[in-house]
């Protein structure tokens, strides 16, 4: 018990600083180069500094697609998710208190088959990128999983974020969007369950990708 | 015969987010920096994720390159780059969709000497930086591969591409971008064939700066 | 002792670079996403050649955060806050002599709660970076620590640097900035006192997240 | 011999590949940001391809410095400096071949105490860093060694390069740079003759430093 309590403490402090790096770089106004440069990079430390913890997940997408691999316990998946979820929104209302509310942006509008193909696709990679860097037998012990992972986000955030979708790719980020006033709930709410689906694709595809791992 | 599947299902799902990301960063109209950084991210985190599977080339010309040096077999030169076209090309027709015609860049015109120059140098130097870190066995298990991998691109990018040539590097890239009406298909042909003259070119330096490998 | 004036040359000249980094990249007027990558890129370069001689810290709240976590012995703390701030001092001179005065920016005024939010949490941040990254036995000598010790600092100057404080999150720095009159000197105090309590924050948070190391 | 050609020849396509980016990125007019970070990652990129070859110098000053702590024989000094010259001045030529002279910059003038400090403290940064992370025997093997020499050259490039000093910090890029009309040939003169006496600094720091190595 007293294992897992660290375990979902590394794993509220890490979605803390992804989701209040998320919302200093984006609702301060920063220019387009810098939040997924910065949110990468904050995940990439968090990952780094977690990872031989709790796993390192900070978004229960990840962590159900470690469950579908055999990673994560499916007993495990309610309290990481709780714990990332708990970080996230502690993030929200932090950068809520800091910032006055003149300052939001409001949350954008988006097709919603471009919201879904971009939610779906670099969900998708983020967690084929987890899996297979971070929980693959043939590279266990390598020291690029987490540069990988934070890399991941980056790109998808270049690539669809704020064009497509959200580029949350996490449904702990996507709510902290809401609360944040950064997303309406309406896409918050189809964001979490894309990056769900696009999870478990990513779990069956590394067991289609791997042999007996 | 499931072990090559699995290979070309990597390189297919490798070539595709390159595309993608290639796609959707450059015409959506991102600013110079991004899509260099955006592209290279992309293709690093498909190597580390890919490598220890079929190598992780996302690319004919590497592909040609790997087997010039003995690191793949000459018949599996085809269906590699079977996978990865169809990977670039599956990529492309998805950006197609997302993105309305009238959003579509012109191709641009570039001087024939300055097309070659510019895609022999960075194809070269792309395949000499993937024979040396990550067939070459004095450097087997290093952690830097994918991350020298994707800044190849990156570099060549910011140097060559857009100025003298498309910056491809890559035959399955060239390809797309005639798709993606992002190249003249004269282009997307003789970038094509220099891409692939400029792997022979790496695998043949390989071979004389190393040793007995 | 001769062992230990290594050790404090190191941290002088990790400092020095360090903070002429920040003087330089910031008082020369560069663009917003100039000096946090830079200066992470610094940090990181400092920490990865010095780091196997004297821990690579050149930042006295992080020196703190080890000396709680048992990586750094208490009698040393002194020696090597002197051997950081005299470093940052030095660099602060040298900002000084080659810039005009005339070229300075005045040193801006921030609200006290954001000023300590900003400083506390990403100081935390990069402690707790450090003390699990380079100082936790289950991933000792992996080649990543530099890199995420940098990118803390590069998250940290994106999310509050320049807009909820000065973005030091080091001691070193903030004194330094006094000097090169970037920073009010009420704010360079406050900062110094932030800095310390969040290190003390990240030692015994290392403590709880981790068992028996 | 033959062994010998083969490090030379890894020097030539580094030093090639290094000069090249170097010109391209600055000669084109491409924004601020960009040139510092392709050159160090083109500096990357041929340090991890080829550093287990010839130790990946592509630099006379590296070279020197690698003399003094012992990593290089001093008869290697003459060859080496001559394939990196070469290898940069056929890169300089490239360059020249390919832009229209009307394109070409003026070099920029500097005063002669900020060229000498700019020069000397990052050309010392980097053979530190070189000595440090790739001929240190307690981190022997490591995978980070090729990012931190070349985000040392990102660092120098974006804390002096073009403010205070032309940001070679390396003798071959001097030369080049005047050959594609980027630097007076006065400047370029100085500039190599402080890139050798900040190699011998660095060298005789690494002696200080590090015990019986």
């Amino acid at each position: 018990m007293r294992e897992n309590l660290r375990k979902y403490l590394v794993e509220f402090i890490g979605t803390f600083f992804l989701v209040f790096t998320v919302g200093s770089t984006t609702l301060f106004g920063a220019s387009g180069v810098i939040p997924p440069i910065a949110i990468g990079f904050a995940l990439m430390i968090m990952v780094y500094a977690g990872g031989h913890i709790s796993g390192g997940h900070y978004n229960p997408a990840v962590s159900l697609a470690a469950v579908i691999r055999g990673a994560l316990p499916l007993s495990q998946w309610v309290p990481y998710s709780v714990a990332q979820i708990v970080g996230g929104v502690a993030a929200a209302f932090t950068v809520n208190y800091i910032l006055s509310p003149q300052n939001y942006q409001q949350g954008a509008e988006f097709s919603i088959p471009a919201l879904i193909i971009g939610e779906f696709l670099f969900t998708f990679a983020l967690c084929y990128v987890v899996l297979l860097t971070a929980t693959s037998r043939p590279v266990s012990g390598n020291s690029y999983y987490g540069f990988a992972i934070g890399a991941a986000v980056t790109v998808g955030a270049f690539a669809v974020g704020g064009t497509l979708c959200t580029g949350a790719f996490n449904p702990a980020v996507a709510i902290s969007l809401g609360i944040m006033h950064a997303a309406f709930w309406k896409i918050a709410g189809i964001t979490v369950l894309v990056n769900l689906i696009a999870a478990i694709a990513a779990g069956l595809t590394f067991k289609a990708v791997t042999y007996n791992e």
